[in-house]
């Protein structure tokens, strides 16, 4: 059986930041993750993170991958079936393999929910969006639809003000569900235009997006829009985890500032914790402290 | 009188990208610097900040910079003599010029305490090392010494353990300060040779450090080694803050997960605050957490 001193769940932003750390300290590392770059990986344009001007979320991800390979961290694709804990530390078990490690560090992210309509596959990055404050700056100028009424969706409004000509917030409830102070701020703009009870049916364009097709008690009513954003929560699938450490009622992992879970030797970072705000720059931070709290976890371990 | 949404105090990692952050977002951002950079800007060679194989300290910082003034940040050059609060928000006073701001972010991290001896300025990234974490890996199959006593010296000579050829540590007390299990460890181990009542007196070298005279109760002595690194302390100078925010024993400032202060519209990131480990990607996601809670704080405000 293969032997770790440290395994990362999740080859994302996280992931390979707690790599490139904890294989710089000569711990021998091992990612394994679904797909080398996480969440980011799906983002086509990146301006936001710093020291980069512009890049790709695939090219950015394929350099985070390479440094930490270049200090010694290994890589595998797969899929985590179980994580035990042993004498020894913890068992992580995929469909393949079987590996031991001294400490895990958990960085597997999280999804954004889909509509799963016609076009939004299609039209992913060419018009369909997922997080506000990674692409807002993309629309100046241009109408654009938010779907959603939560505080997500409210908050993409705020963040959209300044710079879309327009803006349809569609919300399937009759009520937005956001905190009062965020609905009072986005109803009285004159450019927003809110439409409850209300479905989007499908996303149309040729290269990018041109107009969506919505269904409300009305009838069917097609809005010209160049953005929509996707804002209607995110999913944790912390299920394999099986209750091995605390989580939040909506599955992410409880998290101290050392990224310390609720079990000595496991650390958690990035999307699928409590921290907030998902950028790819504090996904990277995190992972930079929870592979620097394993090491200080595993000197006292080994001395002791 | 000059106005802003953000002011930021620190123009290195941290409050760099919080400007990158505040300026996406369209809030009007000033940064307040000594020097663009901060610590960083210090450092030759960075090999550990993920996306960017390498580089060097005053490179990547600019780099920061430019995205942040591309996004519309102004930067100046300044040393801050007050803040405080008034009815709008904050005032904030520098030898030169007075702003208004609605919300401050703090991010004018933390200096490494000096020796203040012949050869320690000559010699600066030529053998003169402050951060263990981030060029203990320059030195594999060499010989150092190491300064210092405590928690952060002993924490270096286990850093190094796996990659240099030789260690001493050189303590001018008695007794290591450090906790016992970091003491336990290294002292066991056969390449490490520990020095008390002992004090550094001069570097010396060519282009690069070559060897380092010390002073013992037996007379003095010359050790051969590449590399010095001085673990003696951080200083966090928050004297000029004067009691507007909460600090801890060694001057850091206080801020939970969102990068809150102990005073709303008072934000911090970085080295000068209590997250642990003194990291340019860590201080750069700390950034971008005050920088989205300013915001929220911001939002909050002018919709009540």
């Amino acid at each position: 059986m293969n032997s770790y001193d440290i395994i990362v769940v999740g080859a994302g932003a996280a992931g390979l930041t707690a790599a490139i750390y904890s294989s710089r300290r000569k711990l021998s590392t091992l990612v394994i993750g679904k797909e080398v770059g996480g969440q980011a990986a799906t983002t086509l344009s990146i301006e936001n993170y710093p020291g980069i001007k512009s890049t790709t979320g695939p090219d950015l991800m394929n350099q985070f991958a390479k440094q930490a390979e270049r200090f010694g961290t290994d890589i595998v694709s797969g899929e985590i079936l179980s994580i035990s804990k042993n004498d020894a530390g913890f068992l992580v078990r995929t469909a393949t393999d079987s590996y031991q490690t001294k400490a895990v560090i958990l960085a597997f992210g999280s999804q954004h929910r889909h509509l799963g309509i016609p076009g939004e596959k299609e039209f992913l990055n060419k018009g369909v969006v997922y997080c506000a404050t990674c692409d807002a700056p993309f629309f100046e100028g241009k109408p654009v639809a938010i779907v959603g009424g939560g505080n997500g969706a409210l908050y993409a409004a705020t963040v959209l003000l300044p710079l879309a000509s327009k803006i349809y917030i569609i919300h399937r409830g009759e009520t937005l569900k956001a905190e009062a102070w965020l609905v009072d701020k986005v109803k009285q703009e004159p450019k927003v235009e809110i439409i409850t009870k209300a479905n989007v049916k499908e996303i149309l364009g040729n290269t990018f997006v041109e107009k969506i097709k919505i269904e409300t008690p009305e009838g069917e009513r097609e809005l010209p829009v160049e953005g929509i954003f996707i804002a209607i929560g995110h999913i944790v699938d912390s299920a394999f985890l099986n209750g091995l450490v605390e989580l939040d009622g909506s599955g992410q992992i409880l998290v101290d500032q050392f990224g310390r879970t609720s079990v000595a030797g496991i650390f958690a970072a990035g999307d699928a914790t409590t921290i907030p705000y998902k950028q790819m720059v504090i996904a990277a931070g995190e992972g930079a402290k929870a592979a620097l709290s394993a090491y200080d976890y595993i000197q006292s371990k080994t001395s002791s």
